[in-house]
């Protein structure tokens, strides 16, 4: 293999000794938190790192995840922190093959937040749960004194059942898979910073926020070979790459032609400086499968509504392991690395 | 039934609008919240309330609780945030009759916390997990601005499995159980409330945070009929009295004079003008059982560490249904109530 020509062209940043925005950003700090706090501290291993663990029990497999939710505002066009808080759990059960079993929510409120709003919030999280066909079954409640939280954070934790044979990891990623993506990138972050930063477009751009483990499920049950899943969300579509390019010892191009941007949020991005390649989406799935399952794959997901965005966005390719690039309009290629942080703190 | 002598003595706070800290202190406030918001929001129902949720799947029985921990400080004399973050919750799976199976940990940290500091919570939360056969299988961080957050909030999800022929449940509470606990009350509340008031006590207490998983195995496993366990938290055992009497329709009799409470934390109580019987413990377990087999059940306890100051401190009546009274040494009765709120906010 010759060397790597784009090795070198990223330093790594100091380390900080406080605890910054950028370490809940999903880019490096974040990998770097994880990898030298938490999972040295949790003697845990990094190589089965995935958006919910498995648990074997009574002979099936459950897979288990957990969510904390400080998005800021709390209500931002197409969603709110509630329903987010359920979506986002059920998401990363489904990313794991799982079928959500139950729920459970855990809050932080702040004294002072309005009990109409906290009623709200708990309102949208039951009709998002209800869209599921999931329950929450069990909760907590902690308050804080005034200035000591930020009104409300939820964490919702999922249990899910994984179906016999399902077999969706990071590590079955190969050389040779097809990337797709199930409808546009980057709505969820735009519509939230939207908001916080006072941004009027002429079209309103609404989150995404959204379901898709039904999608998981159209894939999976017609019998595909799904190799792996996973929601962009925090560090969007670049970092979900990168971290299965790195997980699964492989590189990974993604084509920008092929990359479905709705104009509107390329339009707020520039003004933004933005790169929607890495703003949060909270309604969409990435799948890593054969490419010759990849048509098929197509016409299941674009059989929902919330999958007719689909399109095929990349492949899998040999190495360098660890490589992510987006091949652009003009034909040259650029890296996508992990971000030092995010760009948008605060997103979910 | 004649009259009850105690009824109308306790007249209905005002319903606030907002968050108040006394909404998650155990209370009434708290009660109140859960069964006017929570509960008819997310369809679910009172009668089912529990430590843990238990879910049916794939043939066994899965306990299910989450708790959000803000304890402040974060450090205390006997304990921290982290270790009390997986006792608390391999706790709440003990009460339900569960082997804790996994933990989930999800962190909402403020920016400039010291990341040495996160490194000792987590190294602590380790311990505490490897204390009880339990691992922290998966987790999430999020990071909120300075100032819309207190250092770190831990919440702890558990997943445990309830062994065949388990039942353990508050509606199982029937007249002619006697009521355990396991220890001497009240540590915990103090312990906190000690620092944050910057009381210096000669012999400084310390908090009985840790775990009670292994004394309710050795009830269960012993074939005891244990009718229903819960860990005295938040609003201490008149809290946990009044919500047992109330779900389980049944009266119950605390005795002053049996009650353990520690000659340091009595003093501590008198100072600090509180009732101890309201303070939280965090490493004690209260136990209802037919009085026939608390002879036995105290010897099971007494065998452990933890358990050596248990003791018989009540007793289930027929009613009036839901309520708790105090026996004095004087011979005389007082109404254990529940309070309005928590005297001491965020002991967890």
């Amino acid at each position: 293999m010759s060397p790597d020509p784009f090795a070198l062209t990223c330093p790594r940043p100091l380390v900080p000794d406080t605890v910054q925005m950028a370490h809940g950003g999903g880019g490096r700090l974040m990998k770097e938190l994880i990898e030298g706090v938490f999972l040295p501290a949790l003697g845990a291993d990094p190589q089965g790192l995935h958006d919910s663990a498995v648990v074997e029990a009574g002979g099936g497999r459950l897979a288990f995840t957990t969510d904390g939710f400080v998005v800021h505002p709390r209500r931002f066009p197409g969603g709110d922190l509630g329903e987010l808080a359920v979506y986002g759990t059920v998401n990363d059960l489904a990313m794991a093959g799982a079928r959500p079993l139950a729920l459970a929510a855990a809050f932080i409120l702040e004294e002072g937040l309005p009990l109409d709003e906290l009623a709200g919030l708990v309102a949208s999280m039951k009709a998002a749960a209800d869209r599921c066909g999931v329950r929450i079954v069990t909760g907590d409640t902690k308050v804080v004194d005034r200035g000591k939280g930020d009104g409300a954070f939820i964490t919702t934790t999922g249990l899910g059942l994984v179906p016999a044979g399902v077999e969706v990891h990071p590590r079955r990623v190969r050389p040779g898979d097809a990337v797709l993506v199930t409808g546009d990138l980057g709505r969820h972050g735009i519509a939230v910073m939207s908001v916080r930063e006072g941004l009027a477009f002429e079209t309103p751009i609404a989150s995404d926020c959204g379901p898709v483990h039904h999608l998981a499920a159209a894939l999976l049950e017609a019998g595909l070979d799904v190799h792996c899943l996973r929601d962009p969300t925090r560090g969007g579509l670049a970092s979900v790459l990168n971290e299965i390019a790195a997980a699964a010892g492989v590189a990974i191009e993604a084509r920008e032609d092929d990359l479905p941007v709705d104009e509107a949020v390329a339009t707020a991005c520039e003004i933004l400086g933005l790169d929607p390649l890495y703003v949060a989406c909270e309604g969409r799935m990435v799948a890593f499968l054969p490419e010759a399952q990849a048509a098929r794959a197509l016409d299941l997901l674009r059989a929902h509504p919330e999958g007719a965005g689909a399109a095929v966005v990349g492949r899998v390719l040999d190495g360098p392991a660890g490589r992510v690039t987006l091949r652009t309009s003009l034909g040259t290629a650029r890296l996508l690395d992990l971000l030092s942080g995010e760009q948008l703190p605060r997103i979910c």
